[in-house]
């Protein structure tokens, strides 16, 4: 079971100390699905702002987590999280008023044809919730996603997960096409090319008897190795899914609330219309909840067929946390933050990467940065292990990002959206000694 | 789609003035899948240990609701969860000192066997991750569940929650068996017969050539009304799973954390030993958090195998929350409090049921009482049309259950776990009340 940029127990880095006490106590409790960040883990007692502090007082510069959107131990939510625990927390059998408040609200946020919101708890829960309306309501079963797609770990959902590897089955009913790769693919063809596997597995599965269902994709292909662009890649091949009675779901776990920065929702980059849409991890600065998206005719006829009740859904404490991560978002304008942050990081990191043969690209949409790592700009045959020497190097050096692709090979920087002008430097003093490294 | 209990939008029962409103913006943006409770549904603005508060100020003694089980707005969860959101919240990629401080503490409450946790967001999430780790180490896929069972909303869980109805598709790995039914089994062979049952479908698994996994069950048989007895009744069954080679994967999302007062968990009732355990709704009195209590060994498998993260799993608040809960259960004992106020309950409500023909039964575990409602004692036949009418009358009586059951004719008293015997007389002169009606 390979997960690259994870720590290795049996390795030669040791901890010591206290980490090194917590750590053996940790394995002997949590066990082998636990596994830690870097060569040499990082222990985590305190948070503020783009900031992470360890037991010895030291700050890591956060680069990395996408969760506390509004930034780690945020006021508003902190607030609004007491405030709601103090009045009460219960579920949706009962009339309540946030809930209704916050699904107008969000609902707002998009096309005007996705008009309903269903909450659960998790991105796993929300994208496995939107299999079953997609399978239910077209008599479907076949799913296409990326050849290097993550969209969580329930049975459903890891089954559309082929990044979680060889040991994690990939059943008849899903179809792999290879993702767009700015790097590789001849950019007056991608558009075409990237339909024409589309279809050939719409085609499979009208050969092999497996009605068809849809199609789920991530609008930033994340975990493909982050594949922003081009702006419009997607779209014929959602055109085909659509023509051959699929549905669209947009897994915007990734990619939505603003992270790009142009938009509050990665597929409308694209201008694509989704028939579902999936959110979850920053929605609620780390209180867990995430929602589908979609069109009242499809929940209709699911909700109408199958009794549907989810415990933690849509409670009145993750509510009142997703509120104010909006609130934050709005009030501090951070979308506009992450264009003109995020185009100021791409534009450095261009600049630093620019005679450095090994980096084949920097990619970005708003506050979500790649950098591909390769031999050479000619071979482009791609280089993990440089990605993870950078990665443990600025770990090193306490900023904290990651690496990830279908090749292991691309820098993934993906800050709070509260990460300003000001916390660029020493990102990118960090980033100018680790590619020297 | 048939839900006992539920709302009907285009029934007689009209609500008025803001609720009404409400009611209609929420059809609007939260729709189909969302139903409320009871023929008049309750708006619920505030709580405070067993009672919630509609937007009048009126009270509402709550009977039915597990999920708080410390009491509604326990001012020491408030605190854990104030305390750690002003610290961090984060993922287990870092090391943090709460996670493993609370897994030893609930690993510590369960039998040396079982002595590592994973944990989880919801109870579906769960009994998910116990499916597929049951499915990847037994390398099997049939499933047996009992007929009425209800364990999670995930399409794989869904798959093993019949309850959920005719549309809700049951595939053909997993297999049902009539639960223990302490009305109308025979008492001298009930156990041997539960246990045929389960034989049955291990022997049909055989025969259609799908590779056995193992069995879960609900160790309150909740769903299928509430079946705690005979001591005993599920032993040889689990047995004979063990024998062919399946996994138990004990269900505690509704009888663990001390609901039944005489132990921890359900499993140890009846003295069993589950390969797996899941746990769910009480575990942080409402913040989203579930797990999975399992053997070693069966970890070690999957996660060497397999790649597993959960994003929210773990998260520092919310294991704040779980920890809180915890300390509650112990220093107030509340374990002892379920035996006892459970034990009144009982006694006082067999003797407010005595002379009606239509109770067929009043059965309990600690804090968990199911009344069992027939046309008469002898034919048996469910009467559940008085579970809705008793149901409805007490909630007009602003005395909050529900019903469930294979019949919809079990009356659920459930209520948390500060539930005390000052409580009880309200309960029962309403319940006595509604009896009439």
């Amino acid at each position: 079971m390979h997960m690259v940029n994870s720590f290795d127990p049996a390795g030669e880095v040791r901890l010591d100390g206290a980490a090194a006490a917590l750590l053996s106590r940790r394995q002997r409790v949590l066990g082998a699905p636990y596994r830690l960040f870097y060569e040499k883990p990082v222990k985590i007692v305190r948070g503020h702002g783009v900031f992470l502090y360890d037991d010895d007082g030291l700050d890591y510069l956060d680069a990395y987590n996408n969760v506390p959107v509004v930034g780690h131990s945020n006021p508003r939510v902190q607030s609004a999280v007491a405030q709601q625990l103090e009045l009460v927390n219960t579920h949706t059998r009962y009339l309540t008023d946030p809930i209704v408040d916050y699904a107008e609200q969000l609902v707002g946020l998009f096309p005007s044809a996705l008009d309903q919101v269903i909450f659960a708890s998790t991105g796993s829960e929300a994208v496995d919730l939107a299999l079953r309306i997609a399978r239910h309501v077209t008599d479907g079963q076949g799913v296409i996603v990326t050849r290097h797609a993550y969209h969580g770990t329930t049975s459903a959902v890891a089954a559309i997960s082929p990044s979680l590897g060889p040991n994690n089955p990939i059943p008849a009913n899903v179809l792999l096409v290879d993702a767009p790769d700015s790097v590789r693919d001849d950019p007056a063809t991608a558009t075409e090319a990237f339909c024409k596997r589309v279809e050939d597995a719409i085609a499979l599965f009208d050969a092999r008897g497996i009605p068809f269902a849809g199609m789920v994709v991530d609008s930033v292909l994340s975990s493909d190795g982050l594949q922003p662009g081009p702006i419009g890649v997607l779209n014929a091949a959602i055109d085909a899914v659509r023509a051959a009675g699929g549905l669209y779901i947009a897994d915007e776990v990734q990619s939505g609330f603003g992270r790009i920065g142009s938009h509050w929702w990665g597929f409308q980059r694209h201008e694509l219309n989704p028939d579902l849409v999936v959110l979850g991890k920053p929605m609620g600065n780390g209180l867990p909840i995430s929602a589908v998206v979609g069109r009242s005719e499809l929940f209709d006829r699911f909700g109408r067929d199958v009794r549907y009740f989810n415990t933690f859904g849509g409670n009145p404490v993750s509510i009142a946390a997703a509120q104010a991560v909006l609130d934050e978002l709005v009030s501090r304008e951070l979308l506009a933050s992450s264009i003109e942050v995020g185009g100021l990081l791409q534009h450095e990191i261009e600049a630093l990467t620019a005679s450095d043969a090994g980096v084949a690209e920097v990619r970005s949409a708003g506050m979500f940065l790649g950098i591909e790592f390769v031999d050479d700009r000619a071979s482009r045959r791609p280089d993990p292990a440089r990605a993870l020497r950078v990665v443990n190097a600025m770990r090193n050096d306490r900023i904290l990002i990651s690496a990830s692709g279908r090749y292991d090979n691309v820098l993934k920087i993906r800050p709070p959206l509260v990460f300003g002008v000001e916390h660029a430097p020493r990102l990118l003093e960090g980033l100018d000694r680790a590619l020297r490294v």
